[in-house]
């Protein structure tokens, strides 16, 4: 009975990472489509998310599975339930995913971000995807230090983020409104991408340690 | 012992009902101290917020106390880790009005909203107050006609949303680029408050009938 137990706890952990792995993958391929104008790839990004609804109810049946079957308490109930939160947090990350690449096929063949703000947008997009990849490693680690250091890492999110924001209101801008709003979103889009991945790292510090780190500074209005 | 368990059952419920409520108001107050760029009513929204996670984490404490000492099964372990869900969405929800009030503060004493989508953003703010009293009326009842009928009232904050993007495209827009990423963001945050809402009574049809309704076409790229 145990092994069981053990093993059905293995297998929402797995389902979580391979989540994790998914909605990274898809956040960077996302961002090629988008910085290159690639349809295909942006509709293979937009059908693939599928996949991630799919676990994400994986890992929810399989986690009430366990509630029924096994009735874990203390830290094994915390977990499961922690879980359920976490495969949210993925399954919105694949949502956001799945926007950056609407916004690509939305303006094909054009180019949704002007030349100017590509490198930030790349680097956003390289950064969404490595603080993803950290997560899935914490969540199989539960190391503390990486999970913090996630945490710092997410702080250059942050200061990509108020860059685009520099460059929308810089009176020199002149790339016209629909541009305005199409770099307004995708910032977004990607600020709240890393945000959930720090939720990730944030809930499995608790789950180690019971304690709270510095709540993320949880999406602040725009312009602030 | 099976008294204690329909009470500790209700107080999870209780509590879904009171976050539904605190998040439905604030979000009607940050709508008006957004359009009367009322800073006093923005500073009490903000702080308010507290409250909406301090009950979050109250709902989730009762829903693994359950969990624990309650064991249940079959239903009622669904219910339990429905509710588990839905603190989160309201929890965000709070977050959303937490923002417009943001905004409007950011703005002080200026208006973030222009005249001519003061009407839009009005009616955004009342549907989005409406949407979430319908949400928790859903949640006491588990009337699934309230329930399907809530997510065709949603329909019109798509069509409000569609109407903010025309506004914003149009070339006649002479508002200038911080005001139009403004509103922008300040439809993002109705549009992912109302999708919340449609969100907790698609789970309470779930529930009750055990069968999806049609996937609420959850925030579809902005200018799409």
């Amino acid at each position: 009975m145990r092994e069981a137990y053990h093993e059905e706890l293995a297998s929402i952990s797995d389902g979580l990472v391979e989540m994790a792995n998914l909605v990274g993958s898809a956040m960077g391929r996302a961002t090629s489509a988008l910085l290159d104008a690639d349809l295909q790839l942006a509709e293979s990004v937009i059908s693939a998310n599928d996949k991630v609804a799919d676990l994400q109810r994986d890992v929810e049946n399989r986690a009430i599975a366990v509630l029924a079957r096994q009735q874990p308490v203390a830290t094994d109930l915390r977990i499961v339930v922690t879980s359920l939160r976490m495969s949210a947090d993925l399954e919105r990350c694949g949502a956001l995913a799945q926007h950056v690449a609407k916004l690509a096929r939305l303006r094909f063949p054009d180019q949704a971000v002007p030349r100017d703000l590509r490198r930030t947008v790349l680097e956003m997009g390289q950064l969404a995807q490595r603080l993803m990849a950290q997560a899935a490693e914490v969540l199989v680690t539960h190391d503390i230090d990486a999970a913090l250091q996630l945490e710092r890492d997410d702080d250059r999110m942050d200061e990509l983020h108020r860059l685009i924001f520099h460059h929308l209101l810089d009176e020199r801008w002149h790339h016209g409104v629909e541009t305005a709003v199409d770099v307004t979103l995708v910032g977004r889009y990607y600020e709240r991408f890393a945000d959930h991945a720090v939720s990730i790292a944030h809930r499995v510090v608790y789950l180690v340690t019971g304690e709270h780190t510095d709540e993320a500074a949880a999406d602040p209005p725009a312009t602030a």
